[in-house]
């Protein structure tokens, strides 16, 4: 059975001036396979952190990927010791020599200098794995029937090396029968209360099976996992567990699947073929871009008003200066007029409008920070709610935007098209 | 000399449905006050493997910081398990069952459960670490003159407990001698190119200092960085040859600091007291939530039109139609006028507009996946550039906004307020 242990290398992973999401993205892909990663390392850019980690990386698994050091600067080390520790030599790889040229020449346009040509040499002893998207090579060694791939840290070339080389050399090379995952998500109660109420549930569940709660912003996740590569008994009977987990939660259940609440918006919406937009004070087109992420969210999203003050709510959302004085710019009377407004200036069917206090300042004793009201409506009916957030800016950011999605989907869910 | 490993704890970190954003986030709060940070592993919700991880984690470091595994549920183990390595037996924290009877009453207002009492029961053999932002304890182990912290993983949780107790704690008992790191950001230059042009200057770098290339969407970032504890003399040094790098990449440099671009417009637009807002087309509002994510931000920025639809560039930002169908919507000519609508629309000193095509789908031959053309100006100037990127969806919008505020900067910085 393959066990990965991943390695991600660099001073900067260290020291906290790059957050790894290498690792996160290798580790996904793998488990979709079936490889169950056990232990991910990030270690400094020396030469004996290195060597140890590998050591220490092949007792826990018979696959170890490493990221990073492979760059064409005095700091990347990783080539050479991996040289030394598959007793390799040196040797220029034509094919990639060829293809840094035509980096260079074709799609960069610029000289190629001799550090450049650097990064066609490898290790004799390892296979070559084609990096399309950049000048590093992804590196493939074997050694007592145990694997180890280099890639560069930079992502989008780990990323392309781990679709196109990695995951199909590995399809060819091994037997794999996947674990099985199926998580469904919930919001509005809390994880504790949730396990209160599926005790009886969980302490039920089959030996093959584990349940795991991932709370995140006011959401979460309930996933059961098989600890074994699944069988057909094993699918079946977690199919049939997973159907009575979410019964047992019917009534804070958002959807049978692992998604994030704007793409079920997304689905929803473009199943409906209805459109809608936003209007966003405090969250400042953080709501906007979550949509925007979505590759094809413009069938659906018209776009938005980041209104960060009180002129733009007035000059193009049309919120009254009165109903600014007398309520202020965080009250459901500004909000239900923001929401007007941008249903008005975007003609779509469904918008959603967010104003509120993110802090650290800007509170009060009648509002304090955290003071968030998000409004959902269509033509016909508005929906605007009151929330007291508790958290600093970042967070009441973010919880912000999954409270407006989880409404606005609820609305569409039970109304019809404005 | 006390050197740092970090442990997070969790399946879901493993397989990747979490990214750790609390390793990084730890590494640089202790980089600040000059503790390096070795080694960092995660491991999955098994006893053994943590067991095992803080075995190892000991060898390689006198404290070591645990997050994750505290939560009321039953795949969280780490505090029996550290209960059993440090031999102890659990009691009842007085302070902390208070604490958490507080939290539930008097701030979630839910009734508590049996479980939740389960968090006030600690270890007597550790000290406890007062959790203000949650219900699990942090707890600080010694063992030989070895250190051991366990937090919750919750970030916001974990962020507290480290800033109000353990850096604190860890003054009060160590004699520290910080490590000095000097980061400049450059823009416009790959990172070999860079290595080539200052070689001389990187190969008679005193054996005390270190020099890294960080790589990030068309910026490279140049960090100098002390290996030992940063005595005057090492400080003078590091900051004379600072300068003389400066004076290397002078053309290239952006800010001799460590601060993303986005700050930096904030910080120049404070100075001046002037204003700008921003019209977005491909980005979606990522433009606007950079900006808007900076506390204070709202003295500089007024907003955005997300003109995600060629109908609200028209209707808000009020591009003709016929300029529309002649050039596009991504063409310089659109952009020029989303500039001029947006300024006149919300009245500021500078505006930012960007329209183009982030992939996978609506490239054509004459227009391909990765055109963006981005526009700045103020009431009596506009500077409009086409960049042509070649990257996936995401990056693309990244890369998008650092181009865009870079460019943003730079008209500010050459011209006087609109």
């Amino acid at each position: 059975m393959l066990k990965a242990a991943i390695i991600t290398i660099g001073d900067e992973l260290l020291i906290g001036q790059t957050v790894d999401t290498n690792s996160a993205w290798m580790a996904q892909e793998l488990e979709k396979i079936g490889i169950q990663t056990v232990w991910r390392l990030a270690v400094g850019d020396v030469w004996e952190k290195i060597w140890e980690a590998i050591d220490l990386a092949f007792e826990q698994g018979n696959l170890v990927l490493i990221t990073g050091g492979l760059g064409p600067t005095a700091d990347d080390i990783t080539k050479p010791l991996l040289c030394k520790y598959f007793n390799g030599k040196m040797v220029v790889h034509e094919a990639k020599r060829k293809h840094v040229e035509y980096l260079f020449t074709e799609v960069l346009k610029r000289p190629m200098l001799e550090r450049n040509y650097k990064q066609a040499e490898v290790p004799d002893t390892c296979e070559v794995l084609l990096n399309e998207r950049g000048t590093a090579p992804g590196m493939w060694f074997e050694k007592e029937g145990k694997i180890l791939v280099s890639m560069p840290g930079v992502p989008f070339e780990m990323k392309g090396i781990m679709t196109d080389e990695v995951i199909p050399k590995i399809f060819e090379r091994f037997q794999i029968k996947p674990r099985l995952h199926k998580t469904m998500l919930t919001a509005g109660m809390g994880e504790s209360f949730i396990a209160e109420r599926i005790s009886n549930f969980e302490n039920n569940l089959p030996p093959f099976l584990k349940l795991a709660y991932l709370p995140n912003y006011g959401t979460v996740k309930l996933r059961l996992s098989t600890t074994v590569g699944a069988t057909d008994e094993i699918i079946e009977e977690t199919e049939r567990l997973f159907e009575e987990l979410a019964v047992l939660v019917k009534d804070i259940l958002v959807a049978k699947e692992d998604k994030p609440m704007v793409q079920l918006v997304f689905e929803l919406l473009k199943e409906k073929n209805a459109t809608f937009s936003t209007a966003e004070s405090c969250t400042g087109g953080y709501i906007a871009q979550l949509m925007t992420r979505i590759p094809g969210s413009s069938a659906v999203y018209e776009g938005s008003v980041v209104s960060y003050s009180n002129q733009i709510k007035k000059k193009i959302l049309g919120v009254p200066e009165e109903v600014l004085t007398a309520f202020g710019a965080v009250s459901e009377q500004t909000v239900a007029h923001m929401l007007t407004g941008v249903l008005q200036a975007m003609q779509t069917d469904y918008a959603l409008a967010v104003s509120g206090i993110m802090g650290p300042d800007g509170g009060s004793d009648e509002k304090p920070v955290g003071t968030v009201v998000i409004g959902v409506g269509n033509g016909q009916k508005q929906l605007i709610k009151t929330h007291h957030l508790r958290y600093a800016r970042e967070r009441n950011i973010e919880q912000t935007a999954v409270l407006a999605y989880h409404q606005l989907r609820k609305f569409i869910a039970e109304t019809n098209k404005g």
